[in-house]
């Protein structure tokens, strides 16, 4: 059996949750492609045409690898037709080369959160959301274990328990079908002391971000505080990811660092991490709803 | 007399010092206005008619008063005429009510450099421009003491003493009448210890930087950081800012700052101060020189 | 009638939250006095016969006050008397002019929150209190909106709301009312958007800790974040102080700030200043948990 | 012949370097040993015996590996036997099993800044040694090239260049016989571009400091920024640490980091890196001149 435990009031209590300004018209459209000229005169140019007003344009050439990277936020009037501006759009693509995308804001991205026992980075998460600090639907929160099912009560949001001890490719089967239940398009590792299968990350590229307890590439694996307490490390800090196969090794999304001085013994370390793992956490995720993201050569370019 | 010493070899030497490496044809734009529809495709459709192409463009909307400001850094062909650009960037300056300038980025800016007694701000910036970080020409060093004047000669750049006891008028005139005779653009008091007069402030009003050793807009005046200790603040800072009449109340254009603990006596936060200030005043120069920094409302926009 | 809502099931939760562990015989002696020779030897060799074994001791001279300031943390063997080390210390306070005093870290300070409608700083204190990061205990939560009510209730801590309506002396009575019910040794205010009386602050004297969402002394008073971005500062900050009857003006505890680009508007000051606050508001209490705190000449010296 | 260039006139100027201010009776005792009761009281207690005043006294006990580390500063009068101390002191040493150091601060540590071609770390030792920032002597300066030769002579310091052609054990006894002639006690690797030997890493063991210029242990090596922007790291940073024969393996002293957006090039990485640089070299440096670092196990601990 799959579900062990699942708050059963959760319909009822549903509009509890405070839910973000909704922008109905609100888009974002992420662009990269070989550098060269005239590249935003005639992406804006078309915007222009099709009756678009740019709320935001940030734009990076990274000069080391010739790669161009923009991201536009636009409003839309009434009139405006999505399916004839991506078809107008595709003219450009053929002639820049483009990859590009675009994403109506209106439409929230449907997040898993996955635990284990820590409740920081789930409480982060949770809070900020209920601010409405994340522009997203958290739909439910997967772990391997029971004991942060209370959190997830007192935020009105379902609760899953899976059972690794069924095996790897057992498990995930079941994580998948939760996952699948719920249209998720993004999973979050809030904490959850599990690896990945090859097959997971595989599925979920680029739409899994992981916090790693550690500032990568240093420290990756287990216990990265007490390798950073043995190092004598004077500064210690935490990297949001994206999952990879390779344990620790996905495209980095945000890191943050916090001093320690060498009067702080490993369980410090890891109290005052805490802080820094919640943070960076948040940020990644938030950086990832924003579309400011583009990865390019197993690393990533956050454009804002 | 005005000029009491001044380096006799600088001639000779000039070649010396290391320089930026020129962009022939590179020109930054700046824009302001009322916020409005379809101003960035206008812009960037006039450059583009114009043959330009554009190298970073970074814009901002600010909502909380409703104006938007645009940076762009373009390059220009061979064929670019910037007489023709700027009439036909008229037309977009009539519609769109636009407050605009184009400037050429092979033209480097002269920039004077005022100080007194302490040469931590002097080596920073003069270490910055030996080593090609600090866009612009800085033809003359001028001080109310002699003290620093080995530093200036070290670097191959004259170097004026000015006399303060002739009456602030008269002495404020020999300083003008230098600042002219090398052409200056940009005054850096880099902890010149005299106030400036009106007059003065007007005269080079939103170009001459000063680095206040606070946190604006707390400490005004004199002895900011022994206000600081007395007030028990546990991080201190420095600002850099426009000189206006109103003594270190002038539009801020960077700050920073260090934390300080309760163990440090006033002693100790001017030394760890001076690394604060150094890296502030550098940092608001090199804003400048990027022309990054909107005045609107007796407040920067700094827009990178 | 002055309760309107409190949990009912307090009682039969309460073991629900965790309690920090216990350290039975620790205890930390403060000290401070004008500066001379031998204080440190005298102290320690004190402590020594009397059979303590020093765990910590940090101590600062600050030579511009020419003031000693120390902090011992101790653990007693079984054979130790409290009230005969006291006597025997008695004698080093007449010798020295000592301000002294020994705090027994097996009775945890009892801690009311005080919070109006927002909840950052709440639950910040609350999860490390769960956490087992605050040393305290939190037997109960004040508020003058109930909004928050259910956060009190998700941590099993009774919450009652005040009426401010009925004149400020009479409310006030209420809340010392209150206070001296659960026996409270700390007010916090965390966001409590009430001006304290200069009653109350005299009452509460160093035993009342306010959270300021600006960087004091800058921006005191009423929407610091919108005086800040008027300024155009580039790095907002949020202060932890005692309150006293000068708005906004009593010794500071601890301050961190956060750096702002001039293209966030006041609602995003007010989002990232959040974090800020409730970091700092935490990090104040966690200090005067700790006996850290020296206040002297209306400042604090931290000593950690 | 070793020596290529040497400054003439540096006998005649020696008196132009402002001197830090001598305190003729101050003293730093370092102690180090495995935890136990008691231990503080008997070392103040000798010191008081001695007529010693203690000035600042940081300790701690590091629970996870149960060492004690120790830190006194301490004045003596004019009848202060420093033998009689020592001897007095050896009894205590036998007792608690001590590891420790006494050191008369107005004899000042003479220390060797060996560079290469970037002048960033040189300029900022030598201006914070020039304010008085720097508790030592620098009597020469070394490199592998004539580049910075300059810099020695405008702060009249010998310089010196080696010829590292010469083949590694060749020109590493030349740079020993400098050293020696100097009576050199600390070489500071200033951005020096050469490995040394195994054998020149033992004879200089705990007394050589070097700069690397990324956050170690990640991004060892060779072109550290390089590798941090190919990983797309978002925090770049530098390490000061004790040279050993594993090249960027040593102790760690001191690091700093400073944040890159992902719209920095690799070249700005460099640019933005060299301030980090330079302060971490600085700090690690003051750090050893005060005697505050204990190594132990592979790592140190700084106590301040």
């Amino acid at each position: 059996m799959l579900f062990l435990w699942v708050c059963a009031f959760v319909e009822q209590y549903a509009c509890f949750v405070v839910k973000c300004s909704i922008m109905n018209s609100t888009y974002v459209l992420t662009i990269s492609c070989a550098d060269q000229s005239s590249i935003i005169a005639a992406v804006t140019g078309c915007l222009a045409q099709n009756g678009c007003n740019i709320l935001n344009l940030a734009q990076h050439t990274a000069t080391d690898i010739n790669m161009f990277f923009c991201r536009i936020k636009f409003e839309a009037t009434d009139s405006f037709d999505l399916e004839a501006f991506k078809k107008s759009f595709t003219k450009l693509e053929e002639q820049y080369k483009l990859t590009w995308n675009v994403f109506d804001m209106s439409k929230k991205k449907r997040v898993a959160i996955l635990v284990s026992k820590t409740s920081h980075c789930l409480y982060e998460l949770l809070l900020k959301y209920a601010d409405g600090e994340l522009d997203c639907e958290i739909p439910v929160i997967i772990s391997n274990h029971p004991d942060l099912a209370h959190v997830a009560t007192s935020f009105h949001i379902p609760f899953f328990q899976v059972d690794t001890k069924k095996g790897k490719a057992e498990y995930e089967a079941d994580l998948n079908e939760i996952l699948a239940q719920y249209n998720i398009e993004l999973v979050v590792l809030a904490r959850y002391m599990q690896v990945m299968s090859a097959d997971f990350c595989e599925k979920w590229n680029h739409r899994c971000i992981n916090i790693h307890h550690g500032f990568l590439p240093a420290f990756q694996g287990a216990k990265p505080y007490h390798q950073a307490w043995n190092k004598g490390v004077k500064i210690i800090g935490a990297t949001g990811h994206f999952a990879t196969q390779d344990l620790d090794q996905g495209p980095i999304i945000y890191q943050d660092v916090i001093r320690v001085n060498d009067t702080r013994s490993i369980d410090e370390f890891i109290r005052m991490g805490k802080d820094v793992e919640r943070r960076v956490l948040y940020e990644a995720v938030r950086r990832y709803l924003a579309h400011s993201i583009f990865v390019y050569q197993s690393r990533t370019f956050v454009i804002e």
